[in-house]
């Protein structure tokens, strides 16, 4: 069955990131950055924040895989993403977008065009708006949250729109994760809605996609991935989610960091 | 009774930020930026964290209030916390100022009196150190900390005096928070010991009062936010006051996170 | 017994720090700088971010001691590190240097030179790895992580080394923690494989032994931090290991927090 041997490969794909330990480079913003580290840690991978310019290139060159994260962008830390991009892009490294906020200021744009255009991302995650700014299908900004105007999108139509555009693979996270290569389909119905009462979900998935993407190729790792943080946002609400957010927040990661190849089997709502 | 229409304002706002979720740009600092997003979750609003000049004013102009904390300051971000404030100001969106050290460094004093003449913010949190500097009244500063000697200052004076000084609301939180328009006087004795072990009570606070102020007018706004932030703190003293100051940390999230009308109503102690 | 003494000092520490409550200047990585900041008000001591170097110097003249972590480094918080160091070394306000990453970047490895050479650290700690990079032993690097051809090191060897190359007190920090001056040895066995699983404990455990170098000298500074940070981690792991590394995060800053001179008198496992 095609189907259970991809659940395998998902499977797989969690205790080869715990073997191997992968370095994985981050550049990302500094409101999750912390969880971003620790959420790297929690599912076996080991974690480098570094954008100084002088340094970006060099890092990213011993790194598995490279994420770029504009969530606090500013002209150097662009500059220096564009720089560690395409070490990595020569090298074969993976690299994965999160274009934190496109659609919300002209500044966040220009970058992830200028990202999508000059690094080529192998994997690129973003909620609604952000993945239908990318593929030209926005209507309207509301911050780095989903718009209003953009609920009425088709998350299929934009990711596919958005792969088939970059040649990459597309993840739109929201209620249904909907990740796309722009031919091959998955849907990931697992997930909590108390995950949008913290900051930094979208980074802590995109955070995971970085670390599976140094075990699996970009497909895989980010239905893998997504599958991890749906799970562990449910597994988290169990535990903590009467507690409050702050409590949830700590759980989740808690989730994440006991995450197997054979809870994903049995947990996870994979559509594909 | 003018009192309880008054109690009950502050208690409509806790729905009324709940219900209309607005977006509040925060520019503040490195340290405690991942907790004001969250406590900013956690009431109900929507924050975004952006401090790049190149953006920052057209994510203003989109916010439906402006948080400037000086906590981890630099050149660069003041001009860009200018450039902001006066988009916000042009557009009558409301604009908190925190200015985190006043008194404690050249850099901070002349910060704060920048955004104070250039911005012209309508709501001013600090502690009794901070409000004492801009209100010309301080004595010595300790870092960030009320310093010895400003201990001796009555926070009713030092706090009118800067009310009065730049036609805005002031709060000075301590043991007893004290929140004036300049004429106006409201007394919060909520809060617990516990909050000073913890980076970023103050950050979040100021956090707290811009998501009010996007639902209420700026002296209820920041009672509304301080009677909510004292509350939690006692509440996470009796969850989780017994295990530390990490568990005490998550559990006044926890504590945001559950705030009600209805529990407002039923712990503050409100002297007005 | 001469070692009973040393063991009354490390928890006559504990308590000096709580009563005197020093103003700790840090500039540090935005990755783990909110739990330095939590850590360090956890054993009591009263944090200050701050790194531009329009203030640095400023600051750093009115704390009682300055940690340099060079987590997240950029040439403009080079120069400001070394400003602050210089006012720290003038006014003899001990410097407790991280070189976070020293021999994975030339970045790295060149602001850490040019801190131990312009700056002069009284207490320097780091990784296998990173000391020696500092100390001229060492192998390969692998990101912030020991890279297994460092692993075949003798720790003694390569603290020692470092101690007497730059004349201060070095900690090689890992399974055991090794300290010394150069000619006193002290070994730790307390700790716990967990805390690899965090990101950060280093830059904490650094965070500590900057409080602890206000209230007594570098030897055994770093000896009563480190011994903190590694029954910390014992209890943590008793109390949430089993929940996971979001859990046991909160409970390593409960555990600080609750830290007095008798537990430490009873757990630590010293060999000097």
């Amino acid at each position: 069955m095609e189907n259970q041997d991809f659940l395998q490969m998902l499977a797989n794909a969690v205790g080869d990131v715990r073997n191997r330990r992968p370095l994985i480079h981050q550049m990302t913003n500094y409101v999750t950055v912390n969880d971003c580290a620790n959420i790297t840690l929690a599912i076996g991978a080991s974690p480098i924040m570094a954008d100084a310019i002088e340094e970006s290139g060099e890092i990213a060159s011993i790194a598995s895989a490279l994420v770029l994260n504009i969530g606090t962008l500013n002209p150097r830390t662009l500059d220096s993403m564009i720089s560690a991009g395409k070490v990595a892009g020569s090298r074969r490294i993976p690299i994965v977008l999160d274009p934190v906020g496109a659609g919300a200021s002209s500044l966040r744009n220009e970058a992830a065009k200028r990202i999508l255009s000059e690094v080529h991302p192998d994997i690129v995650r973003g909620n609604l708006s952000e993945i239908a700014y990318i593929a030209g299908l926005h209507a309207a900004a509301n911050g780095v949250d989903v718009s209003e105007s953009d609920r009425a999108l088709d998350a299929t139509f934009v990711a596919k729109t958005a792969a088939q555009k970059y040649g990459c693979v597309v993840a739109v996270t929201g209620a249904t994760d909907v990740i796309t290569d722009g031919r091959r389909m998955a849907y990931i119905k697992n997930g909590h809605p108390m995950m949008a009462s913290l900051t930094g979900t979208g980074c802590m998935s995109t955070a995971l996609i970085g670390a599976f993407s140094a075990a699996a190729e970009p497909f895989t790792a980010a239905v893998a991935a997504l599958s991890v943080m749906g799970i562990s946002g449910e597994t988290a609400y169990r535990v903590a989610g009467e507690r409050g957010t702050g409590s949830y927040h700590m759980a989740l990661i808690d989730a994440v960091s006991r995450m197997t190849g054979d809870t994903l089997l049995k947990e996870v709502k994979l559509y594909a």
